[in-house]
């Protein structure tokens, strides 16, 4: 896993060195400079565009836009990896299509099944234990497994240039959120280390969990049931209820993300909204208006009408995954 | 209102005045020790009960432990106001009988309604508006309301003893967050002036909203539903969902605090937890185990045994608010 192994470069660079350069995988294109020239106006206090410390406040997807997401959720492959050990011990639970596709590691079945059968999954792979003990399931899921097309642990095909502009908008005095459709309590295993972003700053889906002192000691233990789902206006939504802040620096990657970029730049005041297009079928993957994961057309329609920045992966990154230099 | 009047003297404090006499309105009682003992003891890199500033997360109660709850909760009154003006212009909206008592500012029926009169009145006044327009009618309800016993602004009825707590932990690397049965929307309009505490670090209860883009704009309004009762085991619920660590140092005054208490001071390593009793009914109001705010029972029964500090007003305190010296 990767915090045991190294941290990812860009974590460890000085803020001098962020300074003399601060986003050195990217290329030298327009995505970079309207990046740059959006944080140097906001943070000049000469400038009329600028906005106090407080109130730069910069949300992230999470899946496509600070790590990958084929060819499925990442955190549905750890899913679908304990439906398949807890179906190895009792067979039993696999009592729906989908749960017994999860069994096989049939992806594209289980993809077919869409919301409900995701759904369906999580709820027995993700409920009935602490969330201490859920999270140690994670951890070791992430120190053990590799990706079928990388061969990279998992939380090492975080995209290098986005780890780097984390860091950057940090050192300019940005807040940083993670605001995803992933999991709270499965993000939180390996956002800071991967990241730098703590677990209070990590916004998305969560289970419900109950409350019990039974055993004389309190525990929280998550439930078989969906709690808040953290995607489309339930960004926007969440964002409200959580930070009570309209972001001024917003990035995604999916329609999922329409609605928190939508809210977020039509705010008074300088705003970029950022969306990762997936352009690069030699390095990353090529996708976005067809498929079942990160379907992208309203802000390929919609987003350069309002000004939000496409970035092109394959032309305006040097580099990809935190954890390898080049190719798959 | 506070904020355009002046700062509360202990966020002007600075880090060295600070240092010197961390807690000037507290008396040099055990209490004060405590807390000193508790903070030195966990920010000394030498001692064996070190914790990290990433760990240093302190959680607060609003009502009757950051500002007073007497005669019923300050949100509760600015409802009740609510309720009064709009029926002025549309009788038609008093159905019940909470609403009606409300309408006639009979604070006694309303409290004897419970839970479910309070919800009612919350449901009618809190909904129906976009977050913006109902923050905006909560500073303005601040700024011409004066309390009915002390004739303070109702946020200068802050406690300075625990705003000099505040400024005094946030000076030794903690993050201070309130968690409260009292709004999100509703204490954001005022916890920043008057407890350094910014948006994003204000839980509490929240009512449902909706998303909407109908007049071009997007715009989030709230519903006439509660989504989250922070009270009671929904407060370490929430903290686990929102920060995500348990917090070290944990503050509040009644019941609907033991659960956040007896959670967070049940984890590992060094914890303190503190409850305000309301003793002083000279300088503020006498009250615990009976009546409908603030009934406190389980904290001074089992507390003490937890190893909790039983703050005592009367004696601990050398002042009660931030806007007045002495009495009510």
């Amino acid at each position: 896993m990767l915090r045991f192994i190294h941290p990812p470069l860009a974590l460890t660079l000085s803020a001098t060195l962020a300074f003399a350069n601060p986003l050195p995988s990217w290329n030298d294109t327009n995505a970079k400079a309207r990046i740059i020239s959006f944080v140097d106006q906001v943070t000049d206090p000469a400038s009329d565009s600028y906005v106090t410390p407080a109130e730069r406040i910069a949300t992230f997807d999470n899946d496509g836009t600070l790590w990958a997401e084929q060819p499925l959720y990442f955190q549905l492959i750890f899913a679908i990896n304990v439906i398949g050990t807890m179906a190895a011990e009792d067979p039993s639970i696999l009592t729906s299509d989908a749960l017994r596709a999860a069994a096989n590691r049939d992806y594209k079945v289980v993809l077919a099944g869409g919301k409900e059968a995701i759904v369906e999954i999580m709820k027995i792979s993700h409920a009935g234990m602490p969330v201490e003990t859920f999270q140690a399931r994670v951890a070791d899921w992430l120190d053990s497994t590799t990706h079928p097309d990388t061969g990279l642990a998992y939380d090492e095909m975080t995209y290098q240039p986005m780890v780097e502009l984390l860091v950057y908008l940090r050192d300019e005095g940005f807040k940083t959120y993670i605001v995803s459709g992933g999991g709270i309590h499965f993000m939180r295993v390996f956002a800071e280390e991967a990241y730098g972003i703590p677990p209070e700053q990590v916004i998305g889906t969560y289970t419900e969990t109950t409350y019990s002192t039974d055993t004389g000691t309190p525990v929280i233990t998550k439930a078989p049931a969906v709690g808040f789902f953290d995607d489309k206006e339930g960004k926007p939504i969440n964002i409200d209820r959580i930070i009570g802040r309209r972001p001024i620096f917003v990035s995604g990657n999916s329609d999922g993300d329409f609605a928190m970029l939508d809210w977020s730049t039509s705010g008074p005041g300088p705003r970029l909204g950022l969306i990762v297009h997936h352009t690069d079928a030699v390095r990353e993957y090529a996708y976005d208006r067809d498929g079942q994961i990160g379907v992208l057309n309203d802000g390929l329609d919609l987003g350069p009408g309002k000004g939000w920045l496409i970035v092109d992966m394959a032309s305006d990154w040097a580099r990809i995954y935190v954890g390898q230099q080049n190719g798959k």
